[in-house]
Parts: structure tokens; sequence; C-alpha cells
């Protein structure tokens, strides 16, 4: 079967995305029966592609690999590359799946939440990476799609592509999860990671980071918790049945760590980590983000560098805990495929 | 809609099983729309019981924890109660699931195996936690299957329910898995884990997990390796692709490893643990299973106790790793159930 693709972004995950899709054509339809069309890509930067007949990938990764535009397209019709907005171009185009990738917005969701709800009353599958839409607005767009008889996918929300809500939805199926508790931001762990393997202090360990591309300029978002905030606040809702506001859960970061927090908790057997926690208790769910002292008896306690990992604690299997990749261009691609794939097999 | 079942032996598993799809009923009604009737069991020693109208699971229950036979359940009929061969049951029951839950035998994979291939020949679905069919017989059962619409499924025979081929299938669909490594020995973790924890000598830590219900009186399949070696084998022919017998793989168990081992090993930050691995390469797959050092930044070496896990080595997504319980009555009685929810979902 050939599923229609449209992508809203097309930066490092949407880039992913495309070079998957190209590099895996032949395994994907030999193996699923899956066959990918990208009909429409609309990017701010990078500008809008139309294409029913479907888009040369290659060309398109070599265009904006040089830095060009999608006007660029070789032989598109100025109609075909028009400068659109995104809502315009989920009008126009015929995709039947719709792969929101741009930049999370964590105060209002927008203008994401925007597109993939019309998206959804056009009849149109939604995946996403944005956590934005899918931390402030999950139920109500879960809903949405309901309705429409579509889906709604936020496997790339989290954990990039280390399956997080396919193991829950599919593996786990028939438990009922009652708490969490994960490693949910690749840049923390790494800084606290150096801090405790090399004897570094803080401030060191963030400039590797940022060095090494880990951590953002400014990196507030990941080392005062608000990445794994968000994080939380997703798990909560879509595996709890929380109907959490990032308000709601208490939220303190790594920064106020130092070198001699780390040896305390080393010599007595323990090792920070910024751990993001919810459970489920009496009907109600709560969460936390902030440092914890894990004992290294701990399946979190190992997991080290950039590294992201999330323990389920379940009625019939007790704990289950999942380790991988919490970023990366594949990586994220990848999630975003997996969510594809989930649409594909229904 | 409604399932129904026939189990071919109801030891632990058996009765893991039926207490969830009993405690679980009205949960898995609601969330998938999942309804099953009991119609047929058929044990070696506790006898046969066939009701086409369904069977109430708490009468079975208490009858077997009584240790009764299945022949003094309440107003059955002689015909209904008459000692039967599971090949007759097959025949006679009109289930379209058979859950194959008998013992391993890993040398013929019989009698198991020619009862899954009279259900599979007869149009009914198998699951089964059984590693002699999957380890032995698995590519000429899985094309049975397909040559008769059905599935064949195996998720208990590796970590009980901690999902492996669900994984595989769902989560990381779409990577090309590589290289597997993994703890799938619960008993043996257990005795290394002591031996280096609490510095005890290989005698008696196998003692305390005798002690405790983890081993064997004979302990030779699993302290030997050959449990993981059936494992192994499962996970390279249906995970790799390969077409390995048990005969093909090196196997090397824990009897040999000392206490003087694990501590030098520790003092130079490793740490050792069974550990099965295959991998593919150059078409080739390859497997072996024997005590391996692990340096602690393994995200195997953290695994302590009784616990499983496996690595497995994808391109797209890099190393994942899940770790949970490979063991268990309810555990085991998920595996079970996640198939049969698996069959549902198609």
């Amino acid at each position: 079967m050939e599923h229609k693709i449209g992508l809203i972004g097309c930066g490092t995950v949407g880039q992913g995305l495309l070079q998957i899709l190209h590099d895996k054509k032949v395994f994907l339809r030999d193996t699923f029966g899956f066959e990918a069309r990208v009909v429409a890509i609309c990017d701010k930067i990078k500008g809008t592609l139309i294409l029913p007949d479907g888009l040369d990938i290659p060309t398109v990764l070599a265009l904006l690999g040089a830095g060009k535009a999608l006007a660029d397209y070789p032989g598109a019709t100025p109609a075909q590359v028009e400068s659109r907005d995104p809502l315009d171009m989920i009008e126009r185009t015929d995709a039947d799946i719709i792969a929101e990738l741009t930049y999370t917005d964590i105060k209002t969701g927008e203008p994401a939440t925007s597109y993939i709800k019309k998206a959804l009353r056009l009849g149109k599958n939604v995946v996403t990476s944005n956590k934005g839409p899918a931390a402030l607005h999950y139920r109500e767009i879960q809903d949405l799609a309901r309705q429409n008889g579509l889906q709604f996918r936020i496997e790339g929300t989290v954990m990039s592509g280390t399956p997080v809500f396919h193991l829950a939805e599919c593996g786990l199926a028939g438990n009922n999860i009652r708490e969490i508790k994960g490693i949910l931001n690749g840049t923390t762990n790494f800084i606290l990671s150096k801090m405790e393997t090399e004897g570094m202090d803080y401030g060191p360990a963030l400039d590797l980071a940022q060095k090494l591309g880990y951590a953002e300029a400014d990196p507030t978002a990941d080392v005062e918790g608000f990445d794994a905030l968000a994080k939380v606040v997703i798990l909560s809702n879509v595996l709890l049945g929380g109907s959490l506001k990032t308000a709601d859960v208490p939220c303190r970061g790594i920064s106020a760590i130092t070198k001699a927090d780390v040896e305390t908790a080393k010599a007595k057997g323990f090792r920070y980590k910024l751990i993001g926690h919810a459970k489920r208790e009496n009907g109600a769910v709560t969460a936390t983000v902030a440092p914890q002292k894990l004992p290294l008896s701990d399946p979190l306690a190992g997991v080290m560098g950039a590294q992201n990992a999330l323990s389920l604690e379940t009625d019939l299997m007790g704990k289950v805990t999942i380790q991988g990749a919490g970023a990366g261009k594949l990586e994220t691609g990848f999630a975003i495929l997996s969510d594809i794939l989930a649409i594909h097999r229904r």
C-alpha cells in the first residue's frame, strides 16, 4: 500500500526521515508492503514544494544540503514552489499522512497545534515529534483524531525513536502502568556523567556538552529541566491517563548540583540523575522533575552519557526498563517512520 | 471480538494465563474489545476438560489449587472430562487459538511440535512458551502458519513477558537488527550477582538459588548455559534471520567461574555475566553462549539478580536495551496473553 506523505518542517528530523525513506525503500516495500510517496514539503526557511506525483528525495536532500531552497527544485512550476503557509499547504496537498516536524513552543503549542487540527479535520493522519501539542493538548487532539477515524501519533516526542508508546501499546498491552521513572534528557545525563566519571565541575561539563553539540548556546531548557518536564507531562497524560499541565509539575534542574554533591553521593553508593517521575495513586496522577540520588541497583543508575531510559512499573510485569538514544537525526527520523508504519499496519 | 482458547498444559504458565484472563476480563474488553472464552484444557497430570460454552476460570483454578483433577469440574459430563491426548483434544475443540504450554524438550521439540503443527493444519492460531519447537523448528512452523493464514507466536520463549519479539516487530520495525547480546537466564545472573555483591563462592550461591526456587534440583540446564543456548538460537533465527541449530552454537556455562575470577574482574572495573550473543556478518549468522567480563559502561552490566535483559544493535537506532523479568507465573502468563492480543489486533 502506498502512503502519500506531507512534511511540515524539513530541518534535521525531516531530512532524517527523507533519508530513511529513500535508503530503506526496497526493504520497507518487501518487508511490510509499505510504499511512501512524499508529495509536499512546507518549511518556514526552505520554502514550499507540492508535487502530487511525488518528489525525488535525493534531489531534495542535495538541494537542502547545498543550502538552497525548495524553489530551486528542477522542473517545478512556479505554482508548485509558491511560498505557502503550512495551513494552506495542508489544504492543497492530497497527502494522507502529515508529519508535523516544526520546533516546540512549550508555552502555547502553536502554531503546530493548529496545523495538526487542520490536518485531522481534513482527513489526514498526523505524526509529530513536536512536544508542544503533545504536552499541552494531547487529549483534545486525540479525541479529534478518533472522531475522524484517524491516528495522531507522537513516538518522537519523548526518546526519539527508542520506543516508549509502541512499547506500552504493543509489547506491554494488557498491563496497568502505574508509575514511570525516566532519564529523559540526554544533555543533563551527559553533564552528570562527566561530573562523576571525570571529576569535572558543573561549568566545564556544560561547556563540553556545548562544544560537542549536546547542549544549545542557551542551555536553560535542558539544564533547568524544562525539556524533561514537557516529556513527563506527555508520559503522564498518555501512559497514566493523567490530565496534567506543565504548571502542575514541580521542576528542578541540575544547575545547582556541584562536584562535591556528586562525589558525596558516589562515596555512599549513589549516583545523581535528573529523573522525570510520575505515578497514579488513588486515581490521581502526580509528577515531578528533579535530580535524584539513585542506588546503583536501580536500572536507571547505569545509564551513562547522552542516553535516555524509561522504567515502567506495571501490575503484571513489575518493572520494565528500556534504554536507547534520546535524540539524533536518524533516530528521530525513525521515530516518525515508526509511527507511519503503525498507521500502515492498521 | 471473542476468541475461543484451548490450553495444552495447565501448570504454572497456564494457571497464570487463566488468572490474568479472569482478573482482567473487564479491562481487556473495555480497552481492546477483547473477550476470551476458554473452551478446552488438556494436561498430562490434571486431565482434560472440553466445554464449548466456556469454562468458569475461578472454578478451575480452585480445583487445581486444591490438587484435584479437571475431572472433578462440577456438572461436567463424562465425555467432557474423558482423558484425552492433546492431539485428540485439538481435533475436538472449536478453539481458534491454542496455547501450547507444555515442558521444553530441547533435543526433539516433541511432543509440542506435533501439537502445534496439528493445530495450525486445523486452522487454529498457536502461541507457545515452549522453547523446543521455537529453537528447533521455527522456520518450518512459521511457514506452515503463513500458508494457512494463521499466526505462530513465541514471546514467552525468551524473557517471559518482557517484550523481545513485540519490540522488534512493533517499536523497532524498519530497523535492520545485526547483533543481539543478552542476559537470558535469571538463575545464573542471580548466582553471579551474589558472588560479586556478597562475596559468595559458586557452590553456596547455587545452593541459595536452589533454596529460593530460582534453580532446579538439577541445575545443569541453567548453569551450563543450555537454557540460554536455546534462547540464543531462537533469537538468532527469528530476529537475525539465521538458521542455526543448537549444535552450531559454542556453549559454556558459569560452573567453572570462581569467586577469585569475579573479584579479579571487579578490581579491573569489569563484571562477569553469562552472555548469549549472536550477530550477522556478511550474510552469516553466528552465536555463542559464554561468561563474559563486561565493562560497567555496558547496559547489561547493571542488570543484577534474577532479571533478564537484551541489547539489540540496529542500523537506525544504534543499541536499544530492554530489561525486565525473565520468568514467573504472571510474567509468562502475560507473555501468552500478549501474543493472544497480537492475534486479536490483526
